[in-house]
């Protein structure tokens, strides 16, 4: 009946009007969910959280308002997490996940500034970086993977001031640096904003806690998605100075921290005992498959200090596919620099470790 | 023994370096919370999740694993909302609450380029833009609270495109206005990321569905903080066209929503029917406190379409102390522009709400 086109042809034929370049032009976050029964790609916890305090946590749920918005910044929790760690309340930072604190930093520091971090390095640094228009300045890992010590220091010193990101262990190489290689980066790094990320530090015994404090500036992320296995009720945390957890605390958008998960965390915060012997199962288990794998012909599997490890195999994708025909769903992580022919493995229960042993022993 | 200071004291003396400008300037998020029988300041339903409900959920929660990651994006929970919607379900993104996606459409689209919206306003809205760098553009309110058609079509016209905020009802006025000034703002912002916050849509009968399915570059956002009761889970949603879904899910950290929450609100979808009837009693008892107090000698109540309404006092100070001496909460929203008076008041129990009554009677 007419030739004008309609108003919402004309906005359909742009659908992405007014969205950022930056945003427009980053690929989304590359996880795609493959069903397996031996689940080694997400680097969580192979065992759940007891039942007992499942149990305990529901009860705790039930006994409350659902309707009622919780905590502004979970005022509870924060208590019993500086507790646990020996901190101060007024510096520490709680999220749904440590991921979030990842775009709260780049909010906080990153956004028209700097993000320096090695290469390769965990993908939501870089990603918060691209998507929020920081400028990214990546350092490769020396070839063993350990901190490239000299190259971040003449980083801090050519680029303005930002974020620093500092992975310890790191991920996906599993690294533990030696402390002292860590301490004279951060030392170098007045006038930025210094996160050590230790998501997998109870892997590792390693705690930088001290060195945080060292600093007003500086900040250790931690998780309860590894060790304390509540990947499904999503809470990370900052330990930092009450100054800079000021400032960070604005972003966090209020109410963040939902009153289910909150209970959740309660408890586990009342019986941590159960941590310490998981990390330590880790540990072993880690150990005892390193030396299985130690002798095989053609894969390397790569020292680490977390819940997972690097295997360097011959042709990743032809590994990846033949462990998941035997049941097993690992990471590829082939395409990074450094890392041909990598695939990342988280430790199992020792049933599923005897299975990748088996599995990997198979490939030529 | 040495005058030198320690390098950890001349960063002490920074506490903030690193830090941009446009988070040291903002101040914090301006929530105190106060503890009182009668709760009416955060514009909460006045009745919990139903307790069945309640038990169906932790059931359901206890049969799922806590140390696994929930699904990425929360894919079964979004299926649900887009068969409770009738959306499209490659168009729904969800978050943990409403706030979130604020301040992800501020990552999409306001950063470097430009947040529009009215004055006064949800402050969530300003704030993001602040703290993440939009140029902020406020057009006053009609005197009655009415949208201020002209004026934001001529902002719309001579600021550079980013994200418009429409809410309707509106917050914190609860002005629901008439649909043919909504799509006159609506179909002028072409270029624009287009924003109708329905958060409180249920207690106005309004729904802007049909509009935005009229352009791609339009979204309404979503929660079930009101009229589902579920403040406490956290969980806002978007429905938008499926290309501007994927851009905002870019900015969704992974694993955002967890698994508590998705199994609560999966039971909460699969009982949609005591929304409706709750919504309605809010409106029954919003007509009645406001008959009620229409007659009060120097207050004057404001209709709404919300579940709140504002309440416009000689003397905000003395009114709000007056009414936590008799026990009931509310917020004050006299120091922005156009509500001098005004205490922002939500409906309650109707027990609640007699006691409102009353109290309110004994103000000069």
């Amino acid at each position: 009946m007419t030739s004008t086109p309609l108003l919402s042809d004309v906005v359909s034929a742009q659908p992405t009007s007014g969205v950022r370049a930056a945003v427009r032009n980053v690929p989304a976050y590359p996880f795609t969910p493959i069903d397996a029964p031996i689940k080694l790609d997400q680097n969580e916890s192979a065992y759940d959280f007891p039942a007992e305090l499942k149990a305990q946590a529901v009860e705790r749920m039930l006994a409350r308002p659902w309707n009622r918005y919780p905590d502004l910044h979970a005022d509870t929790l924060q208590a019993a997490i500086a507790a646990y760690e020996g901190w101060d309340a007024a510096g520490v930072v709680v999220t749904p996940g440590s991921n979030v604190l990842i775009k709260l930093l780049t909010e906080l520091a990153g956004i028209g500034q700097t993000v320096l971090t090695v290469s390769p390095t965990f993908s939501v640094y870089t990603l918060e970086a691209q998507l929020l228009g920081a400028t990214l300045v990546q350092v490769p890992l020396n070839p063993d993977f350990s901190l490239p010590v000299e190259g971040l220091k003449a980083a801090l010193k050519s680029n303005p001031p930002g974020v620093l990101y500092v992975t310890q262990p790191h991920a996906p190489t599993g690294y533990a640096d030696a402390e002292a290689d860590v301490r004279a980066v951060v030392e170098a790094a007045e006038g930025w904003v210094v996160v050590i990320d230790e998501a997998y530090h109870q892997y590792s015994g390693t705690d930088y806690r001290a060195l945080v404090q060292g600093g007003s500036n500086r900040l250790s992320l931690r998780t309860f998605s590894k060790a304390w296995g509540l990947a499904g009720a999503r809470l990370g945390y900052a330990l930092t100075s009450p100054q800079l957890a000021v400032q960070l605390q604005k972003l966090v958008s209020a109410f963040n921290v939902n009153a289910l998960t909150q209970a959740a965390l309660e408890v586990a915060l009342e019986h941590p005992e159960y941590v310490q012997h998981r990390a330590a199962e880790v540990v072993q288990e880690r150990g005892r498959v390193l030396a299985a794998l130690a002798s095989h012909p053609t894969c390397t599997p790569i020292p680490s200090g977390a819940n997972f490890f690097l295997l360097r195999t011959p042709d990743a994708d032809a590994a990846y596919r033949h462990l998941l025909e035997r049941g097993i769903v690992v990471r590829r992580q082939d395409r990074l620099p450094g890392l041909n022919g990598c695939l990342r493995v988280a430790v199992g229960t020792p049933a599923e470790n005897d299975a990748l042993i088996a599995a990997v022993g198979e490939i030529g």
